[in-house]
């Protein structure tokens, strides 16, 4: 073959290609996939657990499937991982959390259900924060995940394990969780891309909970087309998840490419250009791409939105509601299994009263009209900031509770309050080598112009083609 | 003229008809409605304030508008009433509350925009309880409106004086509110027609506030027709309105008449029929509607939902949650400026969780879900009880809160908690002379189809074309 590129740096497309002219065979790409996992996981603790067994088993199958004609679609024969809060039926699924570290599934969760009908192979279980909700904490189970962009830095929030695994190349697609940006947070520091779809799009059913009115389920992807062909899959009404919508998927890849002509782009800057915790890199990066959009002929006007923290207060309160609801009974039985960071973000929450939840819920609601009447009725996505600052060093976080809000300012959260689409991605690296990124809002259910503008600031950036060059080993 | 009947017995397109053809001025019209309002409010206390100025002069221009061409749809020219909720810019809005007493609004509600934009004619404001919420109670500014068919009998809730304007003919339609069923009661016991519409078609805009999820604007009217046109004024997206849907209205009016062959009706008596609660007249009449519509071609089956008393459960939680959180500063500040009913229902929500609200929530979708699943999938339309028995005496309520179920068992609840469109209309009279009620449910934003059946029904029980005879006086 003359194409000199590894295994891990083909897209899932041509990965797809090589299986389907048997150039390639799962089976061997799912064994170079678990030697890659096998090197480089002892350094970036990504996964939590490796499924070898399955995922060979699982590799043999697409093989044979493809080689009898049966080809189930774009991620047919390709290795992906989960979180692990993703119910797998007989393969553990901690949340990382020592509450969970033996529990072991009857079934899957549904987005896993759609992976395996699309005949993906689970090469394991990633590592997250517990519960999806502390922070990097060292009394949990399992150690947490490290930036491979340094590994001395922190992977951005927690679907933690996605962003690593995926920016090492470990698996080229990775699914998550994002409640105040768990997706979008480790794209965003560990430079790739990530997608939180439309809230009710993807099934959250067998995904452990962390706040009903918040949690959303996306893929992490090396590229914008990946991240597009995983959201195909995992997206879909499900009858048995209260909150998914019914309403057909559209087709998420065949805009990509399509370039930004004509596209109407609204640009937030008042929520982050002139906050003291901004590194001007995160804005200046964001302005030359909007630059470059223009020059490409899309329209690109400023606007001004609500307050950043008033969709912040909304959503913190709705989240600590929803999750101390969720854990009551547990936090009252078994308080000193929780890690400390869980702890103390949950147990206060039992002193929030019904009438402030009513406050918060009323408006969130307030939040979307105005996001959608400002934005949504003239303009076809929102940009804005994803962190405001590159990933900062894990031992900057503090042991004692609260870590200063420099160590966590993403911008993630006014997504979940409103339901919006929005996508994570680098607009370049900082001059400490480390990803800068952007976020992308779109219509509600309209991932595909939110994917296609997505796929032209890819082309733009060209980061993509740069990978962390090496992991490098903690001092 | 040949018609024998008088003003009050025409429909909304009879009068309208006559108004057109010259043969009635909106002027005479009201003029008419104004007398019949004087002389018979004294009994029944429908109406709180009665707009005479204001309607004679909007009757004026009425005629002139159409006597120049100007036609403003099926309203135009024909005298309405309002709840005393919702704001009339200029016109005392009390809420049928000391705390509102002297409360002018600056700003019409939005339904009375619409009603205006459409040429009605507002005669009034209508007795309520206090806040949409209270009971009938004698320590508020102005007492309880009296059921037309038994003056000594309750009008079913809140919306009470518009059951009671409309029963007795002295409007054909009037705008209520239903958070729990204050359309639907007053409906069924004064033997009106009553429309909860799906939640977010119609605006709330200036409308007093008892609960954001559960709040329902909607009119009650003499015919399936007259509410069916009441409907299709106010109805339609409002940007200002948390919660008011952007999807088009259609057309209610067209499919009235054309009977029910082929639909599907789904009957759950599960919620009533062994209820030692349920008078077997309400039973036995409504499966002899049922069993109509079935020879008129209808496919009827019985389906087993899950029990009343959880949709129950989860709106009193939400409700209760949502009225202390509107109320909490002036239950601070003026508790004793409530009534004492008022009181007793919102204050001990102060002792609401968080968690107890997000477990009614979660609770409420998953009803919404399983009612979706068991009827909607399969069925077009959903029959239930509206009340449990007929209306009983108010001199039955007690001095102490809570009264005992029976004064108050109305099964309307659960369309508020799944937001789904409900149509409450009568089967007939009890053996006391009072009316006995059904309620029709439907798909969301299919209330076309709930309105067909409740035509169909009409037809068939011949209720429109009885009346209280004469508006006993009390005793």
């Amino acid at each position: 073959m003359s194409d000199p590129r590894a295994l891990h740096e083909l897209s899932v497309a041509e990965a797809g290609a090589r299986l389907r002219s048997g150039a390639l065979t799962s089976a061997e790409l799912t064994r170079y996939t678990l030697e890659r996992i096998a090197a480089l996981n002892p350094t970036l603790r990504a996964f939590v657990t490796v499924t070898e067994e399955r995922a060979l088993k699982d590799a043999d199958r697409a093989d044979h499937e493809l080689a009898s004609g049966l080809d189930r679609g774009p991620l047919h024969g390709i290795p992906y991982a989960l979180k692990d809060i993703f119910d797998t039926r007989g393969i553990r699924t901690t949340s990382h959390s020592w509450l969970m570290a033996e529990h072991v599934p009857d079934e899957d969760a549904e987005v896993e259900s759609r992976l395996r009908a699309g005949g993906g192979v689970l090469v394991g279980k990633l590592a997250t924060h517990e519960f999806a909700l502390g922070g990097p904490s060292p009394e949990l189970p399992f150690p947490p995940a490290r930036n491979p962009w340094n590994t001395e830095h922190f992977t951005g929030a927690s679907s933690s394990g996605a962003g690593a695994a995926v920016a090492a190349g470990l698996v080229r697609v990775a699914i998550g969780s994002d409640t105040s940006g768990s997706v979008r947070g480790p794209a965003c520091h560990c430079g790739t891309v990530g997608l939180k779809p439309t809230y009710g799009l993807v099934s959250r059913r067998g995904a452990f909970p962390l706040s009903y009115a918040l949690d959303h389920i996306g893929p992490l992807g090396w590229t914008v087309a990946d991240t597009a062909l995983a959201t195909q899959v995992i997206a879909g009404h499900d009858p048995l998840d209260p909150g998914s919508v019914r309403r057909p998927v559209p087709d998420l890849v065949a805009g990509l490419g399509q370039g930004v002509r004509g596209l109407r782009i609204a640009y937030s800057p008042g929520w982050f250009r002139d906050d003291p915790a901004t590194s001007p890199e995160v804005t200046a990066a964001i302005e030359r791409v909007l630059a470059e959009l223009g020059e490409s002929g899309a329209l690109v006007d400023e606007v001004e939105l609500p307050p950043y923290g008033r969709f912040n207060a909304c959503g913190r309160v709705i989240m600590a509601a929803e999750a101390y609801a969720i854990h009551e009974a547990e936090l009252r039985r078994r308080p000193t299994a929780y890690g400390r960071y869980t702890y103390q973000r949950i147990a206060p929450a039992a002193g929030l009263s019904a009438a402030d939840l009513v406050q918060a819920l009323r408006l969130r609601q307030e939040l979307a009209d105005a996001v959608q009447r400002i934005v949504f009725d003239r303009y076809d996505v929102l940009v804005t900031a994803t962190g405001l600052s590159p990933a900062p060093r894990l031992d900057a976080f503090p042991t004692d509770w609260p870590p200063p809000r420099e160590l966590t300012a993403m911008q993630t959260i006014p997504f979940n309050v409103t339901g919006h689409p929005a996508l994570a991605l680098p607009t370049g690296l900082s001059g400490t080598g480390l990803p800068l990124g952007m976020q992308i809002a779109g219509r509600a259910f309209d991932e595909a112009t939110v994917l296609r503008v997505g796929a032209a600031v890819e082309a733009i950036t060209g980061h993509a083609a740069r990978r962390p060059a090496a992991v490098p080993r903690p001092a």
